[in-house]
């Protein structure tokens, strides 16, 4: 050793290993610092207590939002938060190649954080029932902090957002996650928001509203009827879960499909394309498909029509923007206007697996979506509104679409109504769904979707530009059928 | 084993460790299917026969291109390879905080592809002396094809590109290396190739012009002044370099430093940061700087003068842009006009390096480009034209210039004058360096900069957006300094 540097190693950190562990055994658990029918209870008085009024009202009507003279797009008097905008795409694949629409753009960088700490020697996520506008049921479990740059600069005259000083300043914590990831890219233009999971190991007062929950918890929550908002699941979906960590408490799941699911978190089990492979094709597909977008005066996005009180397209079809008035009690102000997504029906998003020699394979595609930065993200194997093609549509409709609408319950791993962001869209609810396959089909399939293991996903996770909203939230839902016991949740 | 699918797990990929050690043998194979003398003499008659006669124009006098009358922007007849634009750049940190400028605006992805093959059971690379009418010396050792999508689809009219299906269509080859890298922040807009290594098994006929080396032998020769160019050192620092290849041949360097490189390039000697914590430091880097660009006519870029032969900054600082006609003997055409960025002077791109506890770490900077997609790269320690900072910007000398340009002899560890694209850039020249610290030396550093592993920047590499141009050329100059052995090139 006489080559050696006298300096002792041991002041160099070496790859953490341990961390999967311990978001393993907080998968878990599905007892915390509370059990779930405490939580129930809690979650239930919280929604008694956070009654929103959301109205729909003209455009004219709002406060602090107009109308720009030349451009018609819809502005905030700050010239912050977001604003409602017209994009022209063109692209260089599939049936329609050219398009004007609106969209939300919000060049800001958000926060969606989640503060965790050990009780017990169990990780618990604090959580909290956040009431926005858009939501169906008004409240739903929301990750510590969910604010944009407006919000804690105090463009928005509110009240300071708690516990954001966690995500801002984390030198004297411990970083989980933290990443950039984009939203939905069909409605907005390039936003994207900061994905942190944080751990403190300092005493933390649970504010009104706020509540300790362990994984496990939140897996089986993700199950319910909307009630796990987007921006909870897209933070969830960036936990580095392994079956490193799995594994060491159960080598199998309850049956074949869980420990394909176990196994599918490793890359020890092997996957039909090594990693290589698929950097190459998502590499490709960026080249492949050229995107232009430009951002254009909202009044010039053809085939959308404005009246007082909606701007639609003239097929129906799609979304509409319209506007609200909220009259909240609990929240950063009394009460506001803001315009919104309304999107014309209720979406299918969904995941084909399979078990590929003992090991859960996802079918993912290269998506086109014009909001993203870089030209494609991994999407779910399906993800439309299946309405727009009964009828409109039908020539265009989607590639494996059949399989999901058509698949026999037994086949139905996971199948969930989840909203999207309740804070700019209006009811945005989409039915999340897992549906297996027999391992000999669909071997083949178009340049444009592939197979993948979950960890190929997850290891993909930990940087942007690669998996959209949607299937971070499918990623989540996956998660959660790694650990759940039959019987053992509360 | 009764859970377990019965289908044999045999059939699926797991992690392909071999071809790290493949890529250490050919980078200590010090001699080829040729040997050193023999490469140079080959080189030397390539220069020979390829001479280029390039001379300044007028803007006016150039073929095929003009000045777009409304927005003085330098265009293309066909509309296509490139155009010279003005940008408008604001930023939120800095002491300048706005201003305009030309770039280089050149939308399409072209494919910078090194072709490799094992010969005698070492990998070779197939490189091509080519000349660029940028280049000091002409003729500069490149990727086997480095052709724009213009080049290949055939706008330029010109012969079709040699060894281009390789990398077109890799289905019956071996990926080892394929992502979308950036280009000069600062010269182009949002440009980026595609660096490809692909690997044949098929017999290859070894057209003129064309040459196989070793990764060996191209380390010794990118010491060279100026003869590996920029396209070849950024597809080259792509190789999945691992120590785990290296070690398995020496466990140690020929000397304490070169021990603590090869340590460096793996994950298992540690870092004095987690990657989870690089990955958190790039977002937040990422996040709390807000840079905006807009394309402009180049007319309004200010302080930009424009007389009829070029176009420069006020000051006499950074760079102008200039015309010139290229007369040349064999290239895909006889002879063409283009416009190219000349810089202001010899710029400096240089890494700090030291031993921590036996490890090398580099010291990268988060910077700011206003041509990156996305915000930040990791640039080298010090990248600046140093002749800026005696007179007119003083105040403004760049962080750690002084440890570069007063590091004594000894602590050098790379120097060598490198060219930048000569497709683009005219006689764009950079002292490329490694110095060495002390260990004690800058172990606090501002916020924008990081000690980090060569294991962490090759990791982040497999990715778009994390490493810029110069400093994925330096840390192909690193990998170098990995293996070679006194006395052991011819």
């Amino acid at each position: 050793m006489t080559h050696l540097n006298s300096r002792p190693v041991t002041r160099l950190r070496t790859i953490e290993r341990v961390d999967s562990v311990r978001i393993a055994e907080s998968a878990l658990a599905s007892n915390g610092v509370v059990g779930l029918p405490e939580f129930r209870r809690w979650f239930e008085g919280r929604k008694r207590r956070e009654s929103f009024h959301v109205q729909r009202i003209a455009f004219d009507e709002m406060r602090l939002w107009s109308t720009a003279p030349g451009s018609g797009n819809l502005v905030h008097d700050s010239g912050k938060f977001f604003s409602v905008e017209g994009l022209a795409v063109s692209v260089s694949e599939g049936p329609v190649k050219q398009w004007t629409q609106p969209v939300l753009n919000q060049p800001e960088v958000g926060i969606l954080g989640i503060l965790v700490k050990e009780f017990d020697g169990v990780l618990h996520c604090l959580m909290q029932a956040k009431a926005e506008p858009g939501n169906t049921f008004v409240v739903q479990l929301s990750p510590t902090v969910q604010a944009t740059r407006s919000n804690y600069t105090g463009v928005h005259r509110g009240k300071p957002v708690p516990y954001l000083d966690y995500f801002r300043d984390t030198a004297k914590h411990r970083v989980l996650a933290d990443v950039l990831q984009s939203e939905q890219g069909s409605w907005f233009y390039r936003k994207r928001n900061r994905n942190m999971v944080v751990e403190t190991t300092e005493d933390v007062e649970v504010l009104d509203g706020f509540c300790w929950v362990t994984i496990g918890q939140l897996h089986s929550l993700l199950a319910e009827h909307d009630l796990v908002n987007m921006d909870a699941r897209t933070v969830l979906s960036c936990l580095p879960f392994s079956s490193a960590g799995i594994a060491s408490i159960f080598t199998f799941g309850v049956d074949d499909f869980q420990t394909s699911v176990i196994r599918s978190f490793s890359e020890d089990f092997g996957s039909l394309h090594g990693s290589g492979d698929v950097l190459s094709w998502i590499t490709g597909s960026k080249t492949e498909n050229a995107v232009t977008t430009t951002l254009i005066p909202l009044r010039e996005a053809e085939s959308w029509h404005r009246t007082s009180d909606a701007i639609g397209h003239e097929s129906g079809l799609f979304f509409e923007i319209i506007a609200v008035d909220v009259r909240a009690g609990n929240r950063e102000v009394g009460g506001w206007t803001q315009p919104m997504i309304a999107p014309s029906g209720t979406g299918l998003i969904a995941f084909l697996v399979k078990r590929v020699a003992g090991v859960l394979h996802v079918l993912v595609n290269a998506r086109v979506e014009p909001g993203y930065l870089d030209v494609i993200e991994l999407a779910p194997t399906v993800q439309c509104d299946p309405e727009n093609y009964r009828h409109h549509l039908a020539d265009a409709r989607p590639p494996f679409l059949d399989d999901v609408q058509d698949a026999p319950a037994s086949a139905v791993r996971f199948d969930t109504i989840l909203s999207e962001e309740g804070g700019r869209f209006f009811q945005a609810q989409n039915r999340y769904v897992v549906v297996e396959v027999d391992a000999d089909d669909h071997v083949t399939v178009p340049s444009d979707y592939r197979w993948l293991t979950v960890h190929q996903l997850t290891a993909l996770i930990r940087h942007s530009h690669y998996v959209n909203v949607q299937a971070r939230s499918l990623v989540a839902c996956l998660h959660s059928l790694s650990c759940g016991r039959p019987g053992s949740v509360g």
